[in-house]
């Protein structure tokens, strides 16, 4: 700490920028504005922003980036085709405009300004004592004005947004009236949006492809896209008879060229291999037309969301589709998001799966972590940050994990509309070691199959805790896990190589244990729930009444009670051994928020010891 | 925040000091010291330290202080009688020398320096990267060297020890040999100590005080302290026959010279009026010598700690002594603190009480707040920090207040050997509105009654709430409450104006919901605990299988189950109404943790928009 604190020189020329910025923002009226930064040389090329997404609907805000790890940093490049009177653009929570950290351009009519700004819980506009969106260059160009600027993941500045791996909200306002100053401005009022992001993209290097690498387009046969907000589109494409094991090494999205702001995700499918043939279908997946058949579509081979790229498998491993014993139907499912109700646009997006006859040496496999679809996980209604826990227990990997582990390398996490936070944990012998994947912004309405920064290795006897965090406020009674929309889940699918039996790897609290808060609960609340034996469990958490007991007691249930283990080879057949009343994982070494390092507030004297003349001290 | 900002000078003079003293402390060996501070002209006066504490129980470290609110800073004078090779000295959570916050002299045994470091977890020091103890001078004098340094409340630094309202934990180690830098000392090997204080003494105007204002001293007659570590010592006075009504406005300790650092504290009681005589007595506390009726003198007149000052009465009241229907029988008991075991010390302590005829418009009285004497309230083993919170509620005071309200100015806190925290926060219409009095560092063995830094007024209405925080790590059993000094207090005797009849404003859980969960606990459990009825509610707590489970639904419990409310006139009269049953207050509004106000880390640019030259925006 002392290197750093002494290294640091004092800022003097800053503090001359200082003050000229300050005289030239109390004069600005009287003064001609002078051009403070400006683009050096030629446009930045394409690569120098690898991901791009549209932010609004209409696509006139375009939004690519890159991302430094090395200068823990985001390069942003605005495109602003139809530029009004400015612009907001910025982070927050969950994509609310209220306490939200901004960059603005804003302009008076005359004069143009650019400025890092927070709003209050009133979305009133300030600016910030600390301007962390550092601007690096602004540039006119046919199609609209591009803004450059600059923002560390981590400010220190307890106004600003921390940028995580995971979910990012990113909003955008327009400036459609001149604005006199930034504070005059409340961001309620404005024209705007959210748009959900994985902005810290995981700086993977690309493996090489084979060169007998194939291409196959799974993509929407000229779609005319619904004029309705929400649509989910689904198609069945079908393999060649025939068609021999394969391996998928990479897929990308095709995205037909205008429909970039509507097309929110795809995902591909693979039926279930049980029924030799499934009906062809293209329309909306809650048609009455739609053949119930196409529920036993749901084995994932690919998924994209908006903003992702794509997705390359790990050089040893592929996915696995042809062959025996798999089907050779596939379902497509798209998302349109149409919220300004186009009509008549027509569509083809799909994805490209990149394959080879060539086998790598690892099949990859997916991996089902977290909580059992089962009522007995429930969260009482009205709570903010309600926490659920699903464990894949030490016992179940010992039993069905190769001694050499295995490695997962991606994740898509998922839970139903209350699910707000997600996050896998690697415990080994009772020591919390690693994240495996973590999103502390999740969005159920943003499900990407995220790469891990770095491969997680998994051996025999490991523990991976997956852990859920609900807001239920909204909600009048309690919420159920279960596979229906306003039922919960918690799981993270992992995905891994090589490829085990094991399907499965979940938990539920033990019923028995339920049982017994049932009868708690109903005798300390003067028997007001009905503890008939015909009543569902669904039925018994409905007729709670929620105090604040009977919430803390089934926290306390849930962090106590032994659970049920599923440690399945598919979703329905167990390994051998003793599943029920197992253990809770108990841990000894949580790991610690990471939390940003910030440097300690300018001291007042030198990290120098103090020299003193006392002559020798001991008179002895 | 932008004026803020902007105003701030860069320091560049302080960069080159830092340059400086950095140049010095590399090359130190090469060079003469040179003498970088030194007191500038006489002594200082020992009216600008007004407050001061021995560290050790030889005396031979003497602290003295004084606290600039203006500042936000505390000056240190420490005398250091016999210098060795240097000194630590600082403050830690409690008084543990491993994370603790120092400011270390030290001598390789040519040259000397000062610095602030700080302790890790292994008791390792390091140099701080951010210098806080900012050495102010030195000098040599015919007793020994004085240092003189100052210390802000709050650094910032997250090494610094926070100075907060409250103990303050003390510790000082001496250096026996010279060291040769300041890493390689590890402060846990050292010969030292710890002190308890209140630092930041409350900056009170002492009220004029009255010319027939008269003394009498309560004083030990030339007691030989025992020569054994801990002695309470006791002693009868008695009051002149017929002696009237009087106020005391002011006392004082009355300390043997030399015996600064063993009278740890003292306090006078006054004995119950229902006795007409008591006998005298002159010896231990706890010696079976010890007339029983001596038990009976409980009312506190007087109370006084080491580092503690006069205590001043606010000009409007006094403390009633005399008259009819009071006790002319006083006890005095000290506390002697004789850890080195000196033989045959003579002492002559006692309190010396300031007194006057002319009644002062109102008599001041003493409230109990916090938790009723009753082992429904319980700690479960094991606890690092366990939280039992006493009530006194609206209707209470409703019922017991005088519509102008009363004015509380003192406070002391009280709780047995587990209490590591208490609070009291003042609530009206459910919002909590500020605290009446609170010690995050509390410690049993330092019990002081302390003037509030602003008289807190309550009102007919208000909730007066008490929370302690307890430590059971060292226990195996529940600590329940009770009068025993392995049973818990949670107690706030509040020091007010004017007197009222409500003696006693405390609280405890309803038995019946306890019962409920010994009921439930015992089912859940699998009906191990005894639920015999003749069995105590401690036995019940002492045979409870302390899991997470039990623990966590006693703390429901608390934080749920109706209270029943001792709102009395004294300790057995009640208050006419319903006190059973009585619903816990809900507090919709809390008040927030204070927590020092940082600055952010310098920014990378100022707090000013960048105007651009994008000339008008829109193009229409």
């Amino acid at each position: 700490r002392m290197q750093n604190s002494r290294s640091k020189p004092c800022s003097c020329p800053s503090l001359k920028l200082r003050e000229v910025a300050s005289m030239y923002f109390t004069m600005v009226a009287a003064f001609l504005v002078i051009l403070v930064v400006a683009l050096q040389g030629s446009a930045p090329r394409e690569s120098d922003f690898p991901y791009k997404v549209p932010l609004d609907p209409q696509g006139l805000l375009e939004l690519s980036w890159n991302v430094s790890y090395r200068e823990q940093a985001v390069h942003f490049q605005l495109l602003i085709r139809e530029l009004q009177f400015g612009l907001l653009f910025g982070m927050s929570d969950r994509g609310e405009f209220e306490n939200a950290d901004l960059a603005v351009l804003w302009s008076d009519g005359h004069n143009s300004y650019f400025g890092d700004a927070w709003s209050d819980a009133k979305g009133q506009l300030h600016m910030d004592s600390q301007q962390d969106y550092q601007l690096l260059g602004a540039r006119r160009a046919p199609e609209g004005l591009y803004l450059l600027f600059r923002r560390a993941f981590s400010t220190c500045d307890p106004k600003d947004y921390l940028i995580e791996d995971g979910t990012v909200h990113l909003i955008y306002g327009i400036l459609e009236k001149p604005v006199h100053s930034l504070q005059a401005i409340n961001v309620s009022a404005l024209h705007g949006g959210l748009q959900r992001v994985q902005l810290l993209k995981p700086n993977i290097s690309i493996p090489e492809l084979p060169s007998d690498m194939k291409t196959m387009e799974i993509t929407a046969p000229d779609v005319v896209i619904p004029s309705q907000e929400t649509t989910y589109w689904c198609y069945m494409a079908e393999l060649p008879e025939g068609f021999p094991k394969h391996h998928i090494i990479m897929y990308e999205p095709v995205v037909t060229e205008g429909n970039e702001a509507l097309v929110h995700h795809m995902e591909v499918f693979q039926c279930a291999a049980a029924f030799d043939s499934f009906p062809h279908y293209n329309g909306p997946c809650d048609s009455k037309m739609k053949p119930d058949r196409l529920n036993y579509c749901r084995h994932v081979l690919a998924a994209w969301a908006m903003g992702a790229q794509a997705f390359y498998y790990p050089e040893e491993a592929g996915l696995a589709f042809g062959g025996p014993g798999s089907s050779r139907y596939l379902r497509l499912e798209i998302h349109y998001h149409n919220p300004l109700v186009f009509k008549g646009r027509r569509d083809s997006s799909g994805i490209r799966l990149y394959y080879t006859a060539t086998l790598r040496p690892y099949d990859a496999g997916i991996m089902e972590l977290g909580l059992v679809y089962t009522p007995v996980m429930a969260i009482p209604p009205g709570e903010d940050n309600f926490i659920l826990t699903g464990y894949c227990t030490d016992k179940c990997t010992q039993l069905a994990l190769p001694a050499a582990g295995i490695r997962i390398f991606a994740s898509q996490l998922h839970t139903h509309l209350a699910g707000r936070k997600v996050v896998t944990v690697l415990s080994r012998d009772g020591r919390e070691r690693r994240v495996v994947n973590a999103d502390g912004h999740y969005s159920p309405h943003f499900q990407e199959i995220r790469m891990l920064k770095e491969v997680v290795a998994v051996f025999p006897g490991d523990e991976l805790i997956t852990t859920c965090t609900y807001n239920t406020e909204d909600r009048s009674r309690a919420t159920v896990g279960g596979f229906g929309i306003l039922e919960e889940m918690c799981v993270n699918y992992v995905h891994y190589y090589p490829q085990t039996q094991l399907e499965l790897c979940k938990s539920a609290v033990d019923p028995g244990y339920l049982h017994r808060y049932f009868n708690l609960v109903n005798r300390f609340n003067d028997e007001e729930i009905c503890m008939c034996p015909q009543v569902s469990v669904p039925q018994q958490f409905y007729s709670i009444p929620w105090n604040t007991f009977n919430r803390d007691v089934l926290k306390s249930l849930y962090s106590f009670a032994p659970i049920s283990m599923h440690c399945n080879k598919s979703s329905a057949v167990r390994f051998p051994g003793e599943w029920e009343k197992q253990p809770l994982p108990s841990i000894t070494e949580r790991l610690r928020e990471p939390g940003p390092r910030c440097p300690p507030a300018p001291g007042p004297q030198p990290a120098a010891p103090v020299p003193l003349n006392l002559g020798q001290l001991r008179r002895d």
